[in-house]
């Protein structure tokens, strides 16, 4: 087979820490039982992987209360879950970015469907990507912000967003705030009640190395309260089975169904290998990243990124004069065997934001702590030969 | 490690065939891309493995149209997208049998919050398990029904429900008949149009002897209108991502979130598996079964059985006297190394009917496709050992 060149990394990062895929396999060998639901030591063993990678979790957003991390089987249904179980009992105001992920826009949407809530766009500047903090004031004052959703490194651009100004503004007037950390974790630093964030929301198979199938969130244990948040998927919990009603206990009250042990145990060892690096993703990635950005603006091709490239990292967008997006990912892949993604990437409103929509949406490279230099370089030469075709 | 004799199989099925670990090895190192959202090989190929997947539970049930194969992360979360994705829209009577699992109960539940919807349990006999089909008759001309549940093989007791008659009675007032296969299918045949079942939820980690992190639902093609089921779980999909509702097509329009690959590749390979086996599976279990229940019932134990043994199969519920059911597998595990389940199993109603409230549940033992006749004599022995203590 030969050797891909993965620049896909912002859909899933590939590849994993051998450790990863070591530990995956032994898990579903030996100790590949029903977690939390019976008396025997693997069941039990399970158990404690399971309540280990919640420390992990919490510990990598500085909180200490590993019981508020839910684990779910991917940061879709996690988001699926706070966005249905808030209580929307009364006309809310709910401000997005305009970077938002379809696992955000679109159950918004259904639930604004039946509730009485009004969904409406934090202003960011087109050129530079600035976040408007004067119209955003404005905004609130005429309509008081309930909730806010925000991403923090949008999944198109790369785009680190102001995430703890966002917060502390909204917070002012008492607003939920859901930061939506599927592609920052793991990654840039964060700390839960720095940006001062309700919930945040994780994917395991993004830049925390783990395997598909588990995410979640983080819920802060000083504003959380059980009352505040409608179990969504409801079933079995291996506890208080007379009982038609899910448990009061965190975390089982949102986790129903057999936890996926094996993509826990996974997700464990990748947080194991993370918590090693301190601080060198990001350094990796910032390094790939400005190397990237710097050879592709001496090319003749359109760039969707910030103005200050301190907030950025990891994902590049583009587009080649005379090609659709899909073309050139095509390309790419058959010509030059470099995976990349093409298209809308999941993200609804961003491509109004970007002027990407008569374009068929973008090309995105997204970059990985497995790339490296030579990978970088080489994929400009392809772009090169592209245009000069 | 000494080696565990596992007869906790109704919990999840352990251990899985040699060539599921190995394909979810393979799949996880070489092809864990995320399918159906890149152009490139590796997320074609991978995008292949679901595609084939679905044929093969498809084909499982005798139905010839995949697409109405629809994927999640388990049955737990199929069953509370068909639960709250049905339109609830006037008075509903639904109907359960009293062998529901809480995957299927607590949604039910926690939809009867909101919904005008009258939850009401069909009648068996409390000593034969024997459906009573009279008095049935007479609660649906009293209450027609509007929706029926039914578990094709009980999780608590073994017992084969008469799915087939039941759902017979139900279609005469059109009812929706939702079928709960997630302990049958695999195990015993299953012909979604022979049942005449509107949807069939199945679990990949049990009887079908794949993994964890991979269950779904098969709609009927027959009976199956988009209109009829709101999307629960709602987010990317990696198509129409500038539209806000979920896309028109199936079964797109109910899968949100990047698939998990290596947990449905496993699936993949234990259904090939499986299809090679045609009837072992149930001559072995059923044979395993009869020694155990011959063996059990020569000792002063209660047993919680049906008169009919043709159906029963796999699993068999008791409980010792002088001692509660936890007390019991407790000194299974740890004096003798055998893995069972006690307490309630997840399962509301069942105890009521059973008479098992008080005891604290009951001691479930559950076979599988890898115990052999040892394993069940060892087990006897340990309960004689126990009692004679």
């Amino acid at each position: 087979m030969k050797k891909i060149i993965y620049l896909d990394n912002a859909a899933t990062t590939y590849p994993k820490p051998q450790i990863v895929y070591d530990q995956m396999d032994y898990v579903n060998r030996y100790l590949a039982f029903n977690a939390g639901r019976g008396l025997y030591k693997g069941a039990k063993d399970a158990e404690e992987i399971i309540a280990e990678t919640r420390e992990l979790i919490a510990k990598l957003v500085n909180v200490n209360r590993s019981e508020y991390v839910i684990l779910f089987p991917s940061a879709t249904v996690a988001l699926n879950v706070i966005i249905n179980g808030l209580k929307w009992d009364k006309a809310f105001n709910v401000y997005v970015s305009p970077f938002e992920h379809n696992s955000v826009l679109r159950p918004l949407y259904k639930v604004s469907k039946k509730e009485n809530i009004e969904i409406k766009e934090l202003p960011f500047n087109k050129e530079t990507f600035e976040w408007d903090i004067d119209k955003t004031k404005k905004l609130f004052e005429e309509n008081k912000p309930d909730c806010v959703f925000i991403t923090h490194i949008s999944n198109v651009t790369g785009f680190i967003l102001p995430v703890k100004e966002i917060s502390t503004l909204a917070k002012q007037y008492e607003a939920k705030v859901i930061l939506d950390a599927a592609q920052s974790m793991g990654l840039i630093n964060l700390d839960l009640y720095e940006v001062n964030a309700d919930f945040v929301v994780f994917a395991g198979h993004k830049n925390l190395y783990g395997p598909f199938g588990v995410g979640g969130f983080i819920a802060n244990p000083k504003s959380f309260s059980i009352e505040a948040l409608e179990p969504f998927v409801v079933g079995g919990t291996g506890s208080d089975s007379l009982n038609l009603e899910m448990p009061d206990s965190l975390p089982q009250r949102f986790e129903a169904g057999s936890p996926n042990i094996v993509a826990i145990a996974g997700l464990n060892a990748a947080l194991k290998w993370i918590s090693e690096k301190k601080g060198e993703m990001e350094r990796k990635e910032r390094e790939l990243t400005q190397i990237l950005v710097r050879e592709l603006k001496d090319l003749e091709i359109e760039l969707y990124l910030p103005s200050d490239l301190q907030n950025h990292i990891g994902i590049v967008s583009l587009n080649l004069d005379g090609y659709r997006a899909d073309e050139v990912s095509y390309i790419l892949d058959r010509r030059f065997n470099v995976a990349t993604r093409a298209g809308f990437h999941c993200a609804a409103f961003v491509h109004r934001f970007l002027g990407t929509v008569e374009r068929g949406g973008t090309v995105r490279i997204s970059v990985g702590y497995f790339n490296n230099e030579d990978e970088i370089k080489y994929l400009v030469d392809c772009l090169k030969k592209i245009i000069a075709y």
